[in-house]
């Protein structure tokens, strides 16, 4: 195992694509710190949505001109930025053949399931946007830099929630006498979800068609919002989303309990899911490209620490809100989603154990600090965003039947 | 079972995407002809692509105007025609809201496998084609005709080669002590089969969350040109593709052979598939539409007659060949694909046989019909079309390693 706990990143060049991001600017810190050669690709797309959609992060973030103006000064490290969009293939291809990375982080999609949700031309946005974008990010590798590792970011939606055990990516499987390692089968619950099931499928075949290294990582849901580098100065603070578009469960949770406004646990509350904190995440980036895949190899990490329900997270919000002084409530919502609502479900997450990765468990500590962080920002809250936004199943028009 | 043989369409109105194409002709005047209300969606995409690379049927088609104007001439009855592209998302919808259909049929799509890997463009182009072309048929159903049984063609390459016998659709798992039947895990050979596979994953979530009835088919090679209908009249007559990129197998080896030329085996020969008679293919699509999907079902049938190797296929057509006073002959070319030369192959494909289906197989009779027909074009034949012409594994630029 590379010793990622150092200075590893000695002299490699990393890309991360959607380095903007509440994922990827954390990232793309953590890896210039530890000695990595980071630049940046992203669109600002992200900014671009939430202008449109009227919703805003509860943290106020700056530009990312001026984040990276920011880390320059107060390290010295330099982060280079490339701003455009990678369905555009011809500025991928220069960013590439300019930067020319050992590694490229693809946090770069549209991550929203509500937001692919909202109707036909937002499915097709999303569609477009990340399976397109991927494919181009595998043609530039295979033209441009074929010994780049492409650590790619899946999701642990992507396996939706089945009866079985959930493996890492594959699935060993006997059948009438004979037996094969297959793909595990996906069940995305959203045209995001799908989205990523796609990118999978279209990675697996590049990595054998054309001998390309490449780390899928199926990430939970993440939490929390400081890291190490974040915390350094506001003007590196990430974002944290909360509304019914971009907010994750935890995020979401925290802030309506923050502002006095019951936590909207959507329909009986039993769905459960894999969690960790954005501090794990970095790590677990880290780890990834400190060991890469072989080239040739498609290999999948399921990136989350632990499993919980939506009814066992306001349970742990409403423990911990109460110890400093909230009145934490829940309340249950129709569920806008299409999914199970109880069900079975026991997912693999040992291969980025194995590399190293200490877990931040959710306790009481993290919750608190969360929360207070939320009260902090609550003035920033826009009420009318708290709820649920988009309905899986509306129809456009009242039709026969 | 519902009696598929007689005029059961009576009354029933199918709408026919890519019913200008190869399949989509011959089973739009298949069930036209059984009383079926039949109206042709077609972009004539598949018209300009052949256009843009030099390609061309070995048989003269008429135009589509032409087409429909012959069989109104012939039998009285009317095709109606959309002229468009089903990524226009209004252009659709204002033809479901017109047509009102009771099953639509979606052959719409970019066919071909060494199309999609032309390279970065040809990829991105048929994943877009395909896959948002699909969404938007599902949007379209679910607001404007949530009570269309949806008929889609997949292809057997979606499954690509496993170790285990293929299922039609799903496949049963027990795994540590739990069981569950789930979605067939997919490993498709080019950007044209997972865009099928990404096809194959949409539909399943939207059958779930918006209750539509749909039918995937997982059509194997289709060869042979004559039907019923389209022998009525030189101006009906169906294409027939034998080129490098659009001819699949059993087409090409046929047209090779009537113009001397050896048949192109790749590499081993030993790949092995699920083949049809477009007879069959037309008599499926009609079984599948007399017999509807549920709502909120995705019923999934392969639908292929016989599994053929590509060096056996070479052999009945040698047989064949030599009897009608040709010279057969067999040179193995450098295999341009990516995938497996030598491997397990035993697919199910009951669902279709259960319902009614006779199969036409492969014989020297039909393979000496074929061949005659070559025969006969063979002036149209261009020689420079008939070797491979796409590279799975082509690098843009030579790089380091
Ligand atoms: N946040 C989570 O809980 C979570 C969970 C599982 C997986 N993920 C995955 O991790 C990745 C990052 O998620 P996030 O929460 O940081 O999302 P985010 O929206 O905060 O960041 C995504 C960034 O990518 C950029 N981007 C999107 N499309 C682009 C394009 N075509 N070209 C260039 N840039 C583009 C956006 O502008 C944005 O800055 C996503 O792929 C997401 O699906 C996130
Ligand atoms: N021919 C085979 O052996 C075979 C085997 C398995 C599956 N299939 C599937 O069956 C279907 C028909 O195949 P085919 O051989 O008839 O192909 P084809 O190319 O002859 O016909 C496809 C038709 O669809 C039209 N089309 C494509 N994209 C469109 C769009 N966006 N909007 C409107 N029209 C569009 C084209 O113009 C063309 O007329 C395809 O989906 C194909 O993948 C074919």
């Amino acid at each position: 195992l590379a010793d990622a706990g150092g200075a590893g990143g000695e002299g490699q060049r990393v890309m991360i694509i959607g380095g903007d991001g509440y994922c990827g600017w954390a990232t793309a810190l953590h890896l210039s710190k530890r000695g990595y050669e980071v630049c940046i690709v992203d669109s600002l797309v992200r900014r671009h949505m939430d202008l449109q959609l009227g919703s805003d992060t509860l943290t106020p973030i700056s530009s990312i001109y001026e984040r990276v103006a920011k880390w320059k000064e107060l390290t010295g490290l330099e982060i280079k930025l490339y701003i455009g969009d990678i369905c555009d293939y011809d500025f991928l291809v220069e960013a590439v053949k300019e930067f020319t990375p050992d590694a490229c982080v693809h946090f770069g999609e549209q991550r929203s399931a509500p937001y692919s949700m909202i109707d036909q031309k937002h499915a097709v946005f999303t569609q477009t946007n990340n399976v397109m974008g991927t494919i181009n990010t595998l043609y530039a590798i295979k033209d441009y830099a074929p010994e780049c590792h492409l650590v790619k970011l899946g999701t642990m939606g992507e396996y939706g929630t089945p009866n079985i055990d959930i493996e890492e990516g594959f699935i060993t499987i006997t059948h009438n006498g004979r037996t094969d390692t297959l793909p595990y089968p996906k069940q995305g619950g959203s045209f995001y979800h799908l989205s990523k099931v796609h990118d999978s499928h279209n990675i697996h075949f590049a990595t054998k068609a054309w001998n390309i290294a490449c780390t899928d990582l199926n990430q939970g849901v993440v939490y929390g919002v400081k890291t190490e580098e974040t915390i350094m100065d506001p003007v590196l603070m990430n974002r944290m989303d909360y509304d019914g578009v971009f907010g994750t469960a935890l995020n979401r949770f925290v802030v309506q309990t923050a502002v006095g406004h019951p936590m909207t646990v959507y329909g009986k509350g039993g769905q459960t899911r894999g969690y960790l904190d954005i501090r794990d995440t970095v790590r677990c980036l880290e780890l990834a490209i400190a060991n890469p895949a072989q080239r040739g190899e498609m290999r999948v990490f399921n990136q989350f620490t632990e499993m919980w329900s939506v009814n066992q997270l306001s349970e742990i919000i409403s423990t911990a809100g109460a110890k400093i002084g909230l009145t934490p409530e829940v309340i249950n919502v129709p569920n806008p989603r299409t999914e199970l609502e109880e069900h079975y479900y026991n997912a693999k997450n040992t291969s980025l154990l194995k590399l190293g990765l200490e877990p931040h468990l959710l306790g009481d500590e993290i919750v608190e600090t969360l929360l207070s962080f939320a009260v902090e920002y609550k003035d920033r809250v826009d009420y009318k965003a708290i709820m649920p936004a988009v309905d899986w199943k509306a129809r456009k028009e009242s039709v026969k039947a």
